[in-house]
């Protein structure tokens, strides 16, 4: 399969536009071919509208119908074999094992949610039945089911190619829900995004999808996401990336005259307490082990440990210490792109530069071209320091940690109670530890998302019971998950039918489970 | 039990400004004892830090204990007796039936808050276990649940002075989910809403609830209101009312530094299809339905009927007609407060003096009191007309109903199309009716949240399958409903922990399932 190089309006090219980019190799800083057009506002403007035509009909579609899209989007994926995989790294510099891992968990990830929308039972289906002797009036007969909100606008995230991109978790339970999707491709990546979105737009052709169901729009600047937003035709938003890009988003969509929802991650600083008897029991392991999480994937996860907090002890002095030297001798990652170096520089540099902060490593050892090369680093200040630096509590995007040093419990539960809003926070404790830090982890259940007890943050497994996101800033609506099969929730919601004859109502919804789900009936869950 | 007239911060009385109010007697437009003082901004600052300290304490209380003092709130609230429907009935000239109806849903929503609290099955835990021996890398155990978001803002709404006010639907769930709450109680019935607070504060010390768990403020104005939604301490707002003031809420809100949730009920025409089928069969029924749904409660009901959607046939007219009659010889309503009458007959007279709109019936029927008096009205446009004419398109908030008489099926189904965003849609209709208008149901599933077939949309029942919801501007979050037990929700967010060991887990997520709550462990629903 080649690239050819379009923005693709349901199943047909378009390049009306003038303005061309292309992809770089992040490795040698050379332009590769195709150029990519920039989507035109017309261009957004038809794709939008070519998925609210499509969404009566698709979301007309039974599951089973819906399901073997899906199925058939992630068999095409893997028909794109090595295609797809060299020019993933050659966009984005990642290794080989990482891209074939990533279309692993999308190809997953497409099929969970095949799987779940096949049973049926996440529609949370509740049915009151009638009770027409009711004094002093009759109860109606109440069923409730879920419905797809209608397009949702898709932004593929830099440093997930396939995962977090065009058929990745956003577009993956967009579609499952029922919603059309349009894509704006990250542009740090066309030609993967263009190769997943052909092999999409083959599995729509051969399971008979409606035209327009699916769209890619590529875009440089910031024009063809914000009119995708502002367009009535788009009902949510599936974003990962920067909070600034995120909250602009999230702005213009509540500023609609009819404001949509936007779910956008938008990163974090994943702080992670390193507790005495942890400190005590394994110092040597738990640095190697966050030096590993630390540099993973060039640092560029949004679970990425940017914080870890210890006391003042001699014993946590050597554990940093040995983390620092691991960091020290740690290669130079490969940005996916060079703003994301830039960015890492300059945020690394303005941490690094705050009165009382100690640069304990920066490794200088070669990246494979300057352009792109993040160099591990370990920042220290100290808890009073840090609870008074603004500066110091932004996400810096890379293969960095700022160590915070704490006087005593006290300090270290301050530390915590200030804290904005993360994706995750990890323990590192035995036993005792976790008697006396109790209040810890109450502290950071309302802060954060998921908390780890002695592991690393970095790895999100595909699950019912993940839940990735946090309150603001890591996401703009924490009480959805963006990883997971729970992540279908965001683009439905509820809708009821009161005293409807059964042959009106939606299968899951009439007498005798004909759809055999499990169902609130009368109170009692049953199936 | 007198009402000594004071804001609430917590279980203490206070009052900082000079800013006085009384409520009024709409049947006699006589003033009431006590003066009630505005809520200065220190006074809501004070508040809202006093539910941000309850939170961690209140969180931390059992399920159990939580559910005690909903059942307390309920018995203090009966405790009342004709205290508080007297005062109900002077501040909203409501008829002492329909307070004492409205008693016993405001005490049923709390218990049946209680009861799914206690059960625990609401919390959607997820678990799925450890599978360390999975390649390439071990699969952690992961494990999910619900918390609360932290002190809610509620609004009363001055419609519901019980079941939509300081003890209402979005307190009973905030206070289940583990939310402080401050309530702004509504000025056109201050005097209830104090009754209300001070028993919710008995219940509260009856039960040992930490201090600051509730607040009330009262206000004239839009400052108090204002201050609440823009404190860093509040979390999440719920709000029944107008358009407009849900509309500045939630802008207000989505503003923030820290973006926070509104949960706003709008206000919705509750579109009533009448097809052929039913009309030939059941004219004079429905006509008498329609009329008792257009003025049950004065209109002053979120979901009246304020748009009834016929053909041109002369059965249609006869229909109409008879409508028109029995509204005519209806009594004039009685509007909780005069400010809903003035909006009333302004609305009504921007409809009725819209070009191609006839104003069939207008009942001149004297009411109680001029000041407060709504009379029933019903007006009539064509399909042509309506789609074209914006003025048409808001809600009447009244005891009126504009009528749009349709060319044939495919201008029925265009004005189905064309509909904004509604709580509810009726259609009456046959089996034939229902063979040859399918598209219509599946058209207003898009446009409403609830769709009733051959009843009347006033009427909401509190259970699980109910959605008070809809697209907007019928809510702000579609994805969630204000009535029934599934409001909880709302207030929670999910948060999940990873290889935690089981004594620092919550009770729900530990093995052996010691809640004995449904739980989906592995991708089984079990208990």
């Amino acid at each position: 399969m080649t690239i050819t190089a379009a923005n693709l309006i349901g199943s047909k090219p378009s390049n009306l536009g003038d303005a061309t980019f292309s992809a770089i190799n992040p490795l040698t800083a050379e332009e590769l071919e195709p150029t990519f057009a920039n989507a035109t506002l017309d261009e957004v403007h038809n794709a939008c509208l070519a998925a609210e035509k499509a969404f009566t009909p698709y979301r007309s579609l039974t599951p089973v119908q819906r399901a073997s899209f899906l199925d058939a989007i992630a068999d095409e994926i893997i028909a794109l074999d090595n295609t797809l995989v060299q020019r993933a790294m050659l966009e984005t510099g990642l290794p080989e094992p990482r891209i074939i891992g990533e279309r692993g968990r999308t190809v997953g990830q497409l099929k969970a949610f095949a799987r779940l929308i096949e049973d049926g039972s996440w529609l949370d289906v509740r049915i009151d039945t009638a009770q027409p002797d009711r004094a002093p009036v009759p109860k109606p007969d109440l069923r409730r089911t879920r419905i797809p909100l209608g397009p949702v606008a898709v932004f593929g995230a830099s440093n997930f190619p396939l995962a977090f991109s065009v058929a990745g978790g956003d577009t993956a339970a967009a579609l499952a829900a029922g919603c059309p999707v349009v894509v704006k491709a990250h542009p740090a990546h066309p030609g993967t995004s263009q190769l997943v979105a052909q092999a999409m737009l083959t599995a729509a052709e051969k399971t008979n999808m409606p035209e327009g169901v699916f769209s890619l729009l590529h875009g440089t600047t910031h024009e063809v996401g914000k009119k995708m937003v502002s367009h009535h035709s788009i009902k949510a938003v599936g974003f990962t990336g920067s909070l600034r890009g995120g909250r602009a988003l999230f702005d213009l969509a509540a500023a609609r005259p009819e404001p949509i929802p936007v779910f956008a991650e938008m990163g974090s600083c994943n702080p992670v307490f390193i507790l005495p008897g942890a400190v005590a029991e394994r110092a040597d392991a738990i640095a190697e082990g966050l030096a590993g999480s630390v540099t993973l994937g060039a640092g560029q996860f949004c679970t990425n440990p940017g914080l870890t907090i210890l006391d003042q002890s001699e014993e946590s002095t050597a554990l940093v210490a040995a983390t620092a030297r691991l960091l020290d001798e740690s290669a130079a990652g490969t940005a996916v792109h060079h703003t994301i170096k830039d960015a890492y520089d300059a945020s690394l540099a303005a941490a690094a530069n705050t009165e009382n902060v100690a640069t304990l490593a920066h490794s200088d050892n070669p990246g494979a071209h300057e352009s792109t090369s993040v160099h591990p680093a370990i920042l220290q200040t100290d808890g009073d320091n840090y609870m008074n630096a603004e500066t110091l509590k932004h996400e810096i995007f890379g293969p960095s940690t700022l160590v915070v040093r704490c006087n005593d419990k006290q300090q270290t539960l301050d530390v915590a109670r200030q804290l904005e809003g993360h994706l995750t926070a990890t323990i590192h404790g035995n036993e005792d530890d976790l008697a006396e830090y109790a209040e810890l982890i109450q502290i950071l259940e309302t802060k954060v998302g998921r908390i780890i007890f002695n592991g690393y943050p970095t790895g999100v497994e595909v699950c019912p019971s993940m839940y990735h996101g946090g309150p603001y800033p890591a996401s703009s609506d924490a009480r959805e998950t963006s990883v997971g099969t729970g992540a279908i929730t965001r683009f439905t919601r509820p809708v009821c039918y009161q005293d409807f004859p059964q042959a009106n109502l939606p299968v899951e919804l009439q007498d005798g489970n004909p759809s055999q789900i499990w169902r609130l009936v009368n109170g009692n869950l049953e199936k």
